[in-house]
């Protein structure tokens, strides 16, 4: 395609990101219909139509013209907006990427992630582990296969890395999570020493009806728009965004684990306020959906640890819980709930971790990822190097694969180098609280007081309104300057010392 | 395009019929979505996606390369499979009506139907018809302009009628609605002066969360596999089925009317099992979905009333609603419910119309909508001409348009020209009964014997496994011989008559 004005090629700009969006929002909601209400046997027939739409998008993507499209917007790089500057860009990393992957492996592997994922549920129900492997198989090869497209001069894993945070290397990481553990690994031990605090209380029944009243009032208590956010159940909590007035969150009810659907609400609920504070400019192009995953995760976490695990933050919500769990709550004080619900105990499953022992899950999924991508892991072994490391890193026996390797959904998703974001997302908030404290004042005052909002017009002005404008580490030195891990480690030795009376 | 041969050409036409599903999955579910869990403010961004989707299928369907390709096979008509010839025939129809449309008034359309759906909730809400009346203008005139395009030679309701029962004439309904009246209207009187059925015990607080066990309980009686089909919520119920393993239906729980959700739920559920019945082999193909309206509406209606409101089916749920309301329904037996959900009384809303005057309804509609289309009423006189009708057919005043001609989601849809198939098919249903009943015996005994299965059974065999295999009059004629609207009528007179000792 030939351009003879700039107009002219914006106007093709424009077409195409309107035009992938439209995709990404069917394609989206085919995927939160098949995780939330969709019946059971539907999936197939959802798979034929995921590899119709795959196809089309690809071959919108991956059409030559699109580079010559670049190209022309790139050389009248003066006369483009900031904006049009970064959609070109975007436009450049995502034609090259995808027009390394042929089109036929695309569609194959968005074929083979509708089937792995009632595989997954499968074996996870039925601790199957056997019957998911020849799928993971399949899927690590593609990912292995994949890198190579992405990045052939960087080691594998470090190309998957690059795809949810840009730059990110496993000598990065490898410093991080090292830190991480010389710092953290001592007071998890020296926390083991003392008591533990009760939480018998929310080991009893706590029926879901009243649950979801409360999960409602949490969000009402962050300021999530119900206009424009909706909550649905799903077996995986997740945020699905499609524009700043239409976001999607799950959660799980446990009726006898009140806490998860509390928590994952509130986590799920960060990521809906990121998505829902971006600029009205960016909806429908692909500077949409945030700067990346870990940006991602440092908001989501914020709200869930930060805010939603501190103490004037339980004392909010606790008369509500009363109210509704008259007797389950009976003679329990809000002290008690925040010591329950920041209880480190060394366990099986990661959404369900303390914030203390939170990272030491990563660090397992990290180095068995980087393992199973270069080859050093074979597929049939995951489970017993999965429960060496939990043994190593947590001290806990793992008694089933269901409770073990199955867990997540992010590896049937084919998300591999995804986890890293987590740990990442939440030492960027530790970072961000130090930053916003010295302009706001005390985040846990501001909290007592009613103040979300103004957190939240903070982090908006900050962060929730750019999403993808800048680079994710650019974004974070805009805010915060360099990344230092110090905050993270400081702010949770700080946390749990008092806690725990160190 | 030109075919080199046979097998060339078959490919192109699945190629365009699998990639016109998936379009058609992803614009359904967008739309379940919308009617069922999307976030209220939510809708201008599905607009967007809407309109980009929608200017795709556009140019999909109306590509002037498909009427080569129709003619191509249509040329080797005697080497096609039976599905092939069919898939032929309907590619012919559509790429004709589509192609007749001019694309930018194909999308607008679809973009104010999106715009609609959101202004008649609130309209019918807020009682506000006045907001509702500008859109429903551009409605009508869209639909006015659309019939020209569909068949010019025929006025213009009657090609608006075709688009949901090939074949039907104004003058065939205006004789079959002229004898329903004649029959029906003096049976409706002489039922006035009898003693009205005790229904006060339906109009108690009957909560929400046991209304659901009871409607899950009626998926079960009617052998819908859940695997396969499942119950949301809605403003106004509706089924939408992707293929006959993926079909959802929605349902309205109203606290102090729990017959609404019981009558929907089964009749939705009729329209489901069609859906499901239908032979594999056409999943995936403009043969899927059912013959036409009335056709589908013949099952529905079957199951509502021919099955569901028989004094066995409601001795068969009864005591498992006097498990889940056993206070509300002290001292109430199953004769009393068959009786109160058979009440004969002329009211303001259709949906809860018992089946008698249930047709005095469809009349008030076909008379607004041909007057509508032939410019004889204006939009704006639309309230006071519906509030006579309701006078002259039901004897009943109308208070307000959100009982009145706000109550309906059709015309916000679009869909003029469709009622007529409600009563249609209520008709067919009588005289599929009668065949029926002809082969397997009474089908109160049937019902009673707890054998609904077989009855699918006979369902799927005669009608539901074609889908639109035959045009929808052959398919009726097939199975029960010339349509008589007599079996309907008397089958009225006897039901009502036993019921009210006439």
């Amino acid at each position: 395609m030939e351009f003879t004005n700039l107009s002219q090629a914006i106007a093709r700009l424009e077409e195409l990101e309107a035009t992938s969006a439209a995709y990404g929002h069917a394609m989206g909601i085919l995927s939160v219909d098949a995780s939330t209400i969709a019946p059971a046997k539907s999936a197939p027939g959802r798979g034929k139509t995921m590899e119709v739409l795959s196809s089309v998008v690809y071959g919108l993507v991956a059409d030559p013209a699109n580079l010559e499209l670049v190209q022309y917007l790139e050389a009248h790089d003066s006369e483009l907006t900031d904006l049009q500057r970064r959609q070109t860009q975007l436009l450049r990393k995502s034609v090259e990427q995808l027009s390394r992957i042929p089109q036929e492996e695309y569609v194959a592997y968005s074929v083979l992630m509708n089937e792995a994922d009632v595989v997954w549920r499968n074996a996870k129900t039925g601790n199957d582990f056997a019957s998911f492997a020849p799928i993971l198989e399949q899927i690590v090869a593609y990912n292995r296969k994949f890198s190579g497209y992405y990045n052939p001069n960087v080691p594998a894993y470090d190309a998957l890395l690059n795809e949810y945070e840009e730059g990110l290397t496993t000598a990065v990481l490898d410093e991080f999570f090292a830190r991480l553990r010389s710092e953290l690994v001592p007071l998890i031990h020296a926390i083991g020493e003392k008591a533990a605090p009760d939480t018998a209380f929310l080991n009893q029944s706590y029926p879901i009806p009243a649950q979801k009243e409360l999960t409602s009032f949490l969000m009402d208590v962050m300021g999530l728009d119900k206009g424009k956010c909706v909550l649905c159940e799903s077996e995986h909590p997740f945020t699905s965004g499609f524009n700043n007035a239409d976001v999607r969150i799950t959660t799980h009810y446990y009726e006898t684990m009140p806490t998860f659907a509390i928590y994952s609400t509130i986590h799920e609920g960060g990521h809906a306020l990121y998505e829902m504070g971006m600029d009205d400019a960016y909806n429908f192009t692909s500077v949409a959906g945030g700067a990346s995953m870990s940006i991602h995760e440092s908001q989501s976490r914020f709200y869930e640890n930060l805010i939603g695990r501190s103490l004037p933050f339980v004392e909010k919500y606790f008369p509500k819980m009363q109210e509704l769990f008259p007797e389950q709550l009976a003679g329990v004080t809000a002290l008690q709930m925040f010591r329950a619900v920041n209880k480190v105990e060394p366990s099986l499953i990661r959404t369900e971790a303390d914030e203390l022992t939170y990272c030491m899950h990563i660090m397992v999924r990290y180095e068995l990822e980087k393992q199973l991508i270069d080859g050093t892991l074979a597929v049939a072994d995951l489970p017993r190097a999965w429960n060496g490391l939990y043994k190593e890193y947590l001290g806990v026996e793992v008694p089933n694969d269901t409770l073990g390797c199955l867990q997540d959904s992010h590896w049937a998703g084919g998300m591999i180098g995804y986890f890293p974001s987590y740990a990442l997302g939440s030492a960027y908030g530790a970072q961000i609280k130090h930053v916003l404290e010295a302009e706001l004042g005390s985040l846990e005052q501001l909290v007592q007081e009613g103040r979300i909002g103004e957190i939240t017009g903070w982090l908006r002005a900050k962060i929730h309104r750019h999403s993808a404008m800048f680079k994710p580490m650019e974004l974070f030195e805009q805010v915060c300057g360099k990344f230092d891990p110090k905050f993270y480690t400081d702010y949770l030795k700080e946390k749990y010392s008092r806690l725990y009376d160190l």
